[in-house]
């Protein structure tokens, strides 16, 4: 089965890729590595919610703002090397969550990427990882995430 | 024209680069690609301005603070590698914003990084990039930025 | 001296490389980059202690605990790729502090990394490095690490 196939299988779409908010690009490759921008949670062109984890929403949904998170960037990806089967590795994901000083969650928010990129890609999905609290993040959004991916040459 | 003359066309000055404020370096070649310490806003050897953008100091300053980095960062990689010509793209900006936990416009900050890597080093200048809020930052930086470069062998 | 020779002839020991808290893994090679997950300060399988440097703990505190992250961080190496002595360079190390809005000397703090990093890897060990504010890190670490090393082939 391939990535798009598994996509579908689990009940899923691939958004329309985001375009940057500011003055860069989605995503650049250096050799092998794909280096993705700083992605949030896009639906349907709006972020699926704004606010801090822990305050103003729940741990349960930053999670699901992570998973969107990666079907985004997923999006990205596909659209800057044709295909998803190209990809050999997510080699590392840096999540920031927006919250307040006494959250101390960041890795259970950050695992609703993890869990859905080894969904997704399998072994290939199992990345290297930080979480960290942001005390804001652009356009008020709930996670931002960072991706390297490995890639087919 | 090379880029140390579109820096002088745009009526700007490369700073000396800035040494390192602790026990490192200010950057490091793995490969083709140039990892750089984060890089704050010097000029002169003083921070142009201290506090937290959005509380302290406006988004205009915070813009202009962003672009007085990448002038620091070109001075890092020309002293590393010899020749600004050399640079084979900017691959990656990580940009860190100081600011309260209402800030959420740290995209137009690092656009002032983002649009002057693009003035001065064209298409190879168009970069990946995050933008994330923090607490503090050294120094009471308003800003500090991350960069990948890719550089010729 | 080898590397793990030179750990024990400075009083130290490698800890057992500590278990992701959540679903990703330790470490991903990526050519010859070794990108490790977020490090926290665990000894003995707990935190060596947890808070805002510069709140609930001290400056010297943060710094022992950035050295505490690079023994975690070395043995996390060592399981990836048998020994120690493979290690070309540290090629980036970023380091995320807790603290709050009016602390500016992340620096020092995480200058107990870089510090113990080129005692024990000499000139290998001299890194890139940034040094950032976080409003909270998970489990309240006081601090969080991210390396990237450079490994023979």
């Amino acid at each position: 089965m391939n990535i798009e196939a598994r996509i579908s299988s689990l009940g899923l779409t691939l958004p329309q890729a985001p375009k940057p908010v500011a003055s860069y690009v989605t995503c650049v490759a250096a050799g092998n590595l794909l280096f993705l921008s700083g992605v949030l949670p896009f639906r349907d062109g709006k972020l699926t919610r704004v606010g801090r984890v822990g305050c103003e929403i729940t741990i349960e949904d930053g999670k699901e703002d992570a998973a969107m998170v990666v079907l985004n960037a997923l999006a990205i990806v596909k659209d800057a090397i044709g295909s998803l089967d190209k990809i050999r590795r997510c080699v590392k994901v840096t999540g920031f969550v927006s919250c307040g000083e006494d959250f101390y969650r960041h890795p259970e928010v950050i695992n609703g990427a993890s869990d859905l990129l080894f969904q997704i890609l399998g072994e290939n999905g199992r990345h290297a990882r930080a979480a960290v609290g942001a005390v804001s993040l652009p356009l008020n959004s709930p996670v931002e995430i960072d991706f390297i991916f490995e890639v087919a040459s």
